[in-house]
């Protein structure tokens, strides 16, 4: 296994979220005038946000989204129902609003920061930030995606997004992607870090049908075969067969966490860049919130490996960051349960300690 | 089988929820800038709201959350986990908005209206809407828990409460309950309209033991055994092991129904609400949303009765409205989804038909 690339070090360091915090948070939450654990998996989150900003009292969380966009080779072995284009028209409909995450951005209160990371053709508009790594990745069959130094860089310019959310105040994450191919990108990164069988990994994606599924596993199976990525190896795996805005993503959760913002997931997809990012600092693991089980069949093995349990059960197999823009608000009412509910010696309510 | 009561009979008529504008909503979403179905159940909600408010363009949903509490002499029998002055103790804490009903409630933009149905003593508080059936109900295990006039008083006192917020402009209402006992009155409810054994529809409600649970089943067993109510009746059923807060409910679910708003339920006791509701008027169903499925074992079998999967997993199990005020952005976001996101000519995006 290679060194850990220096460049990457301060990400990697990523300490643990805050343990004696997150204790002092569930004790805190059993004073509410409620019986204990009432509110099921909302005290898990609010006592995880707790430990993550540090305080048993957080400020109210700010929200933004972030969107990578990205073209994928593979795209070329026919994976997507869509067409390649697909990716740089959405990336458009971001820009003009009508978008799904747009729509649920807004009804969230969250900021949508809509990234391209690599499409195939640049798309320049004021409201896309452009960090690119080039003009999407290669064709994985016929060798890696990337190249190690587009991977790390994908990952910096990803931190460096999360850092400058972090400055303006931003305290909640969520991540979403867009990128024709991506499902298949996916699969392989889970395939390869979990040592899954590529079929069981791979879905319909957009719409494919049965026979499309076959065929994209056996896509998934060729990458691997052809770049043999070493599972040790995080970066290695994401520079084989992982995609621009995945890399971009890593870096988004590892920076966000960096500075002890909440992460929220979406889909596959993000579970992927997840995935990758746990494996390069095992801290990240305490700072993910999963949003929603997706319909796509990797997705629960994926969830299963980070240890998440999602929020939402809603069948949603769109991505874009839509299942953690209808989490975040999830998220935001959990921290104000911890800091706004009375105690029940403030209420004068009579506590069984049931 | 008595005649239904001529008092209910505006609300007994209620008419379906509009099933060629819920057809016209799905085939509106499937021009909207995703793959087809791909929002998942958000897409259904959507679509349900615009059969709800008999539009393809509703506007915003504003919200609501109306808390009925009431006692039950039910209590005496030790079937809950905590004394029941606790009712009265939690009224107070959600006049002065430190229960979490109220914190979520905020964090929802809902307008939190709390509803003194019928608390041992009256609680004076300008916060706290009045509308007494009576001092709490009667033991029911020695006799009905109310009588078929208080059970139609309640329904009709609700009603009118949910046509006052239709005429301030709420379009959606949620609804939640607070009651020292109900989780026992809501089982019997269950147990006499769907005929199941009472241990299976008795949980540990806010904090029982096993051991309290079986003492639990044993007293719904014996309220059935005394009052034997007819499945055919939903008012008798009602007025035999019914609660005040649960007829003020089954009214504001009927009322708001009526006025063409949304129905958001919580737990098992509110569900238990909409299912006598529904007894009294079929087309109730097509109004309902349920926000969770909490931990209390009946609530499963209710929803399945009533036709509905939750939007939420959250293992919740406080009632109060928590559940139900967590899920109400989820259903002004797919509102906002049927109206606001681009189709793909607007957008001009590639539109594959998947």
């Amino acid at each position: 296994m290679p060194e850990p690339d220096p460049r990457l070090a301060g990400l990697l360091g990523l300490e643990e979220a805050d343990e004696s915090i997150r204790a002092a948070a569930v004790a805190e939450l059993d004073r509410k005038t409620k019986p204990r654990g009432s509110l099921g998996r909302l005290e898990d989150i609010a006592a995880q946000v707790a430990a993550i900003r540090g305080s048993l009292r957080p400020d109210a969380l700010r929200a933004a989204i972030v969107v990578a966009a990205a073209d994928h080779g593979i795209a070329a072995e026919g994976v997507s129902a869509y067409p390649q284009e697909v990716t740089r028209q959405m990336v458009a409909n971001f820009a003009a609003g009508g978008a799904a995450v747009c729509v649920l951005a807004r009804a969230a209160g969250a900021e949508l920061v809509v990234v391209d990371a690599g499409i195939a053709e640049p798309f320049d508009h004021h409201d896309v930030r452009s960090i690119r790594v080039g003009p999407g990745t290669a064709n994985a069959v016929e060798g890696p995606a990337m190249t190690r130094d587009q991977a790390v860089a994908s990952i910096l310019a990803g931190a460096a997004l999360a850092s400058e959310l972090a400055d303006a105040g931003i305290t909640a994450v969520g991540v979403g992607e867009m990128g024709i191919g991506n499902t298949t990108s996916a699969a392989a990164l889970a395939a390869a870090l979990l040592g899954g069988d590529p079929i069981e990994l791979s879905g319909p994606g957009t719409g494919l049908d049965a026979e499309g599924v076959v065929r994209k596993a056996a896509v998934v199976g060729r990458m691997l075969e052809r770049n043999r990525p070493d599972p040790a190896d995080p970066l290695g795996v994401l520079a084989a067969v992982g995609g621009f805005e995945i890399g971009v993503l890593v870096g988004v959760a590892l920076g966000a966490a960096t500075r002890r913002s909440v992460v929220v997931l979406d889909g596959f997809i993000t579970g992927a860049a997840a995935l990758v990012g746990r494996r390069l600092a095992p801290a990240l693991g305490g700072f993910l919130v999963a949003s929603h089980r997706s319909a796509e069949p990797g997705h629960r093995l994926v969830l299963e490996a980070l240890g998440l349990v999602p929020l939402l059960e809603l069948d949603l197999r769109l991505g874009e960051g839509s299942g953690a823009a209808l989490a975040l608000p999830i998220v935001a009412a959990a921290r104000d349960v911890l800091v706004d509910m009375a105690t029940f010696s403030d209420a004068g309510v009579t506590d069984t300690g049931r």
